[in-house]
């Protein structure tokens, strides 16, 4: 058994390096690659992940996994090797159900769809788009029958980012949290707007930049096993657990974006960094999910970099790099400006108080056109009605509206409800560390993050993808993810912020 | 037959692909990567290499090109298809020679060996990597008679990097050239020497970077398919035809190190964009060999770079970016500044005239190695005394003798002669163009290099790797290699700057 499982581990470090080989490529392309290389690299991607999937699926893995079944029943249920069969048997199964007939047309419609729905963006035309997204829908309802049975055909779909939840698991704890957003962000509205003029002043890029280093720095960030570069859109990536890379974008006229969007992908690539070496190049040197993964960037970006003892470090620093733009800015002003609570129409400006509305709102309408509840058609009416609901303000046309995020276009349903999954679970997790880390705020207030990072190693970073999410944030918090810890934090914070 | 050679470029695109995704690994590693990631990152290209390997091996490789070998016989013999077929069968041929067993320990050893080499180096000890490159003079050996029978135990080697070339063509090239050069040195060495002190000030990074980047734009450097970036050792590597990239490195007090590198790199990568795009994702997508390759590049770099209509040009350019620094030196004195000849000990800071005295001494001693002629523990004393006889000066030790390069840490044996073939065809071809475009030095002086490279494209570049390099030369030319224009040149030349 023991050269089975050398075995095992064998091909499993294969498929990791050609996992790692295919996200240096994808890098590269959104990094540093010249223009004319698109259709190439396009190849290149296309041929290693070809090649991967082939020896994901192959009859011997299949039968190592077969052979090894009672072996890993004898095994302690927390050990590595028992984890790691039984996640890559979870893979395997999940990869085989899937025809290779289906994997191309739905890799084909969805790179179509995806300039499709640019198009349709820019000029803000959802018909240009219609028939594309039906014809996704229609992919991903097949793709959902290929795990019959479920309880809910949006259930296959959810567990490609979290494995083993369930839609009504998501659904409940949003039923609860909704209503609550709602209610605060309507006290919020009654109250008096915060200036946030002076964030909109001309900000050096090299300074934002030395800044943003200059922070994540002391948050942990290790320069020998990562880099920050610019590109469109943010984003992390890891080549094992010994090269995570982050980017950032800079906005020379609007502070937040490079700052907090630094913190952010920072806290996903401390995650990954802190994973345990004896996963590396093996499945288990991954995030337990999605909403594991987003818990740790949301940590960095608000918990810790919204607050006030990071503020009360950092902002004379800050003030440093920016003597005219904020030499005269309060400290007091300036934290309420980076918590300003304000409905509006985009995702991913949205402030911490109305973003999981515009998730819960996203998810719903995503269930209902996979339960045929909704047509493709009526989604952007639909949209409309639930935002003015939800946020109490109407998108002017379909660009700000239904148009706005990449996701469906790629078919990615099922990633939305992550983003505030990902929001509760970090609350949770801070929560608990709260209780076992004294003075939490003193330690952050001297910018002392390692006690923090360590208790987030040695908690949630170590274990990889070990465990499923709820029972990583069981086994840590004692309880399943829950909307309690999270709505209590919003009503304290901006409820001291707003006076309510 | 059509669906066969479909399906044999099919099966020849994905190894190009595969080709790409390690170089662009390679690329990664050596410009970007943080250095946490360097033993992932061997893994990876480990992978991706076992990989393109069994599958440029494969049976089904094999049978298809026997299938194809009637067809190709009855195709014209310039056509791609032909070609194509042709490289094909030598590649697999080749490969499916040595044994899997010898390729892993021959990796695991040139591995062991650079390590080896870099402490040898940096100690100037010989003695440390003696037993290393014993072991690697074995190993060729091996590799030579796995292709036996040869007339040559070296052609093997040297076949790996020119094509269908034979050592005996090469030393008789050499016999001719060399007492040539000698003497050339000699009368040379005779006459006052010129000035170069000014080359040695401060000159700013940036503006250096700036320079080089305004020259190869001129060439013809096609930034919407390529980048320029830094990195230890300058490289150019290509992702397919479509992403050339280059690399330099600066030095602040020697002005030489990045100009010319940065133009003999762009030649690299004219050519391989050059190459005509149906070739694209295949074998042929390559240059002819290392030699043709290397003409490319010492073509703008010396034959352009270091011209005098070249400076006539770029001259006052130059001054206006270093005022200070170059202001008061007349066209004249720097012109024969960058043209200066002096023995020296390292190869790659070698002058035009002396180059090829580096190279010949290497062969020479690679081919005593290989045919046993010589002792390795013997090389140190080799490579002294043939040094002084060549070049008049003797190396104080052996990090300046014998281990200064690190070519033979990884036994790549076989690739110096490449070296001093290339500046030997860049002449003829250049002797060839001159006759067909009027006035090219008028041309240079106004920096119209288009038509140099238009003529560059249609004669060499565009066939990529159709021919060999003897066949391509002569196809071009009229004539095989032969060092007869090159020794013109470089009488012309320095006659002129040293009145010889």
């Amino acid at each position: 058994m023991q050269e089975k499982i050398k075995l095992l581990k064998e091909k499993l470090s294969e498929l990791a390096d050609l996992r790692s080989a295919s996200a240096v490529l994808g890098w590269d392309q959104l990094v540093n690659m010249p223009v004319g290389g698109a259709a190439d690299r396009g190849e290149q991607i296309a041929t290693v992940e070809k090649i991967q999937h082939a020896k994901s699926t192959s009859d011997e893995l299949g039968r190592l996994l077969e052979d090894l079944a009672e072996y890993s029943n004898q095994l302690d249920d927390d050990s590595d090797n028992k984890r790691l069969i039984k996640v890559a048997k979870r893979n395997f199964d999940k990869q085989i159900k899937v025809t290779s007939k289906f994997v191309e047309e739905f890799a084909r419609e969805s790179t179509v769809a995806q300039s499709v729905w640019e198009k349709a963006k820019d000029t803000s035309d959802y018909s240009i788009f219609q028939p594309n997204l039906e014809h996704l829908v229609e992919l991903r309802r097949q793709y959902a029958d290929f795990f019959k049975p479920w309880d809910h055909v949006y259930d296959p779909l959810l567990d490609d980012f979290e494995p083993g939840m369930k839609t009504s698991e998501v659904q409940e704890i949003f039923n609860v949290l909704r209503p609550k957003q709602v209610e605060l962000i309507k006290a919020i509205s009654e109250k008096e707007k915060v200036d946030r003029s002076f964030l909109f002043l001309d900000y050096p890029d090299e300074k934002q930049w030395a800044f943003g280093e200059e922070v994540i720095t002391k948050f942990g960030y290790d320069w020998d096993h990562g880099r920050q570069d610019k590109s469109a859109h943010p984003f992390t990536t890891s080549f094992g657990i010994n090269d995570v890379r982050i980017t950032t974008r800079v906005k020379e006229n609007y502070l937040p974006t490079a700052m907090f969007g630094t913190f952010h992908e920072c806290g996903h690539a401390l995650y990954e960094m802190g994973i345990a070496q004896n996963l590396n190049r093996s499945p288990l040197a991954d995030g337990a999910s999605m909403a594991v993964h987003e818990s740790q960037s949301r940590m960095w970006e608000n918990l810790i970099g919204r607050s006030k003892p990071f503020w009360n470090h950092f902002y004379p620093r800050l003030q440093e790099y920016f003597p005219s733009q904020l030499g005269n800015v309060s400290l007091d002003k300036f934290y309420r400006a980076v918590n300003a609570v304000e409905p509006s129409l985009i995702r991913v400006e949205a402030d911490e108080a109305t973003y999981n509305l515009h998730i819960m709102l996203r998810l719903e309408l995503e269930i209902a056109l996979m339960d045929g509840s909704m047509a493709v058609k009526d989604a952007p009416e639909a949209w409309n009605q639930k935002f003015k609901e939800y946020l109490g303000i109407l998108p002017q046309n379909d660009a700000e509206g239904v148009l706005q995020d990449v996701h469906w276009s790629f078919g990615g349903f099922g990633y939305f409800p992550t983003y505030a999954l990902g929001n509760l679970v970090s609350v949770q997790l801070w929560e608990k560390m709260s209780g076992e880390i004294m003075d939490i705020d003193g330690k952050i207030e001297k910018a002392e993050f390692n006690v923090i990072l360590d208790w987030l190693r040695s908690n949630v970073h170590v274990y990889g993808a070990k465990y499923e999410p709820q029972e990583l944030v069981k086994k840590i918090t004692g309880s399943r993810i829950t909307s309690e810890p999270y709505v209590k934090y919003l009503k304290n914070k901006f409820g001291e912020i707003y006076s309510l």
